[in-house]
């Protein structure tokens, strides 16, 4: 089962992906977890490349190529084996946050980052957990990280209200596997419902 | 105008180019000379993940997408803002390039390449020189560098061979803009001809 966390800065992806891993692993699950952008050796190396440096160090259009090029090699040394081992994969990000931060971010370019996950990737999640949560409070939490990875930290309130709308819009969309968890709770209580609704899949 | 050289390893390639930029600056026009993959700061960084390191660091997939990311930087940074400026743009390696050593040393990737090149690359040259020679030269020429971009140089002459047939296939396919010019005479005439050939096309 390829599982993955989406959601805007900030709002507890990581923690909840460690949490729900530590779950599953004291349940007996074979379980890895994993992040993108990376997530491979060659994926790392492009995220440091894609992350890092001044925000216009590439363009979009370069942007979700590189994006894409990690994506392929996270999927084929990493995600794809691993399923294939039968393991549970858990994924930070994966091809929706592509979708809305290339595609809906920087121009209007979602018809470019469809055409290429459709060549090149092709695989969706089985579920995808989008923790839903006031940008607000999103944007302090990320604040307070200590991080040289800051291309795309430097955005306002405004756009990360944006970005929350498009990611709603987006489990909309694919409805069949987004699941919106709200992230405005307790720790312990967003890992509960997440620990429920996965165990309720995982059956 | 914008003009690319290409050809198996150890066809002189670089060294023509080199000429024809001299040449051409002698003569009073404006010349940018550059190179792929490469050609633009961002671009030479993917350059040193593609050309270094293993020959399997990548997949052949992963590899067209990081040569297509460094071939939008490139042409978005380097070689369109050159030619909106009137300035003559030589280029060793493009497209053409990544046509022939990804879509057919690597299996049969030509439609990847071909769509990847249609959504987020698009411009063709207007000329290509194509220098032609026997491989056994070319490979002898080659293996005297020394380099630590050798991810791709590890091929013998068989595979140089078919390469040869792959590059005057597509001059064929591109016959408008291919001119394939004999790499076995000595430096200055293959010189001399391919000036008289870009002569005709300047003016």
């Amino acid at each position: 089962m390829f599982i993955t966390f989406e959601g805007i800065d900030g709002s507890g992806k990581s923690t909840q992906a460690h949490l729900l891993r530590d779950t599953l692993v004291a349940q007996g699950f074979d379980v890895i977890l994993t992040r993108e952008p990376g997530g491979s050796p060659g994926a790392e190396e492009i995220r440091s490349l894609v992350l890092e440096g001044d925000p216009d160090r590439w363009s979009a259009e370069t942007e979700i190529l590189l994006f894409t090029a990690a994506r392929r090699d996270h999927l084929e040394r990493t995600i794809l084996p691993a399923l294939a081992k039968g393991k549970v994969v858990i994924c930070d990000r994966f091809a929706d946050s592509t979708r809305m931060y290339q595609g809906l971010s920087r121009g209007d370019l979602r018809g470019i980052v469809d055409q290429l996950h459709n060549i090149m990737i092709g695989r969706e999640p089985d579920l995808t957990i989008l923790i839903d949560m006031d940008p607000a409070i999103g944007l302090s939490r990320a604040k307070s990280r200590q991080t040289s990875e800051e291309r795309f930290e430097d955005f306002g309130q405004a756009l990360q209200e944006q970005m929350r709308r498009g990611f709603l819009s987006l489990a909309r969309e694919y409805a069949d596997r987004f699941h919106v968890i709200d992230g405005g709770r307790s720790q312990s209580e967003v890992a509960s419902d997440i620990a429920t609704l996965v165990q309720e899949q995982l059956v």
